[in-house]
């Protein structure tokens, strides 16, 4: 039926709704239990177009990967204005990661569960997205610490693995949040902050937590 | 060589052999680079002995996630004294933790990269261990605020996003901290406490971080 009513589509319109459709049905069903089929179907679409589209499930499921990324990556961007208080734009970019995550759950399990489960090249493109995660994040607490005058020697290896501690926590507490029925994007956003704004606001103020000797 | 010198080995010697062969190069090269014969060459056994004990590469691969798995939440478990304060409880932890993926980077890769990438079944044992840790650090910090008189009243729904936080902030340093040359294990553990630290010890004091109003 679709097939028909949107036979004078752009090529461009039609490939998004392949798209959106094998997001879903890869979010839904799994990479290896996904059919082309069932993909089609659901964007109304014959298989063969899909094909001449999107060459292959391979290529489809890259594209998706790729499609979704790009798409975390822009709502993380444009949740932030950096001329705002350093704990101001963490919150925000907090908030804009798990709205986008919880707005699209089927694209963070493709993402965060699918991408990574299925062989190196399409985790390898995963990587890639998660690096420029990390890498603006890292921007952020270094922005943050200078801006605020707080603690310019905070060294650069520290703020790194900070970084990595914060990517790390956010993609564990969104995959938490879209399997816990009742827990809302801003809840999750909320944790977050709790378990490390405190903590990274002193260490911003040279006040480190300190080992106990033994 | 190690074939004759070995021979009169009891099987569950061996056996470890052929795991610490295995864990090596599925480490190194990957699970679908990684060959049987070089798995047996490195324990110094026929190939035929391990399909003999071990049954195929996938069951081999298997017995390597689960021994890891396994000996990683022996040594989180053993590095922890539950009398301690909640603070050293959470730092004695992390320190294990980190020490363990230091001295096991090819165990690491193995459970935190090889197992996602490689299909369901493999994933779903890390899954299973992962639980474990996130169910023994909501215990964790549970006990630590009950004990300490702090907020009795932490949501448990928070708790659980914070050990889920925790333990995504952890695998993530893990894997930064072994990737990065001059990174110790003592300093992975003490980024992810001044990560950390401060924000739960706010939030068990009942001071939460508040948001921006708006």
């Amino acid at each position: 039926m679709g097939a028909v009513k949107n036979k004078r589509m752009p090529r461009a319109v039609r490939e998004q709704q392949m798209l959106d459709a094998a997001v879903r049905t890869f979010g839904q069903r799994g990479y290896r239990a996904a059919s082309m089929d069932e993909i089609a179907d659901l964007a109304g679409v014959s298989k063969p177009l899909v094909y001449l589209y999107l060459n292959s499930k391979e290529d489809l499921f890259t594209s998706c990967i790729r499609r979704e990324a790009a798409a975390l990556m822009a709502a993380v961007r444009a949740g932030v204005q950096p001329d705002l208080p350093a704990d101001r734009q963490l919150w925000d970019g907090l908030r804009a990661f798990f709205a986008h995550t919880a707005q699209n759950p089927d694209g963070w399990t493709v993402l965060h569960l699918q991408a990574r489960t299925h062989g190196e090249p399409f985790a390898a493109e995963v990587t890639a997205m998660r690096e420029e995660l990390v890498a603006f994040v890292t921007q952020l607490i270094v922005v943050a610490a200078r801006e605020a005058h707080r603690d310019p020697s905070l060294a650069e290896g520290e703020v790194a693995g900070l970084a990595e501690a914060l990517v790390g926590a956010a993609e564990s507490l969104a995959a938490w949040a879209n399997a816990t029925p009742g827990v809302s994007a801003k809840q999750a956003a909320a944790t977050l902050m709790n378990f490390a704004w405190a903590g990274l606001g002193n260490l911003m103020d040279g006040r480190p937590w300190v080992p106990p000797k033994q």
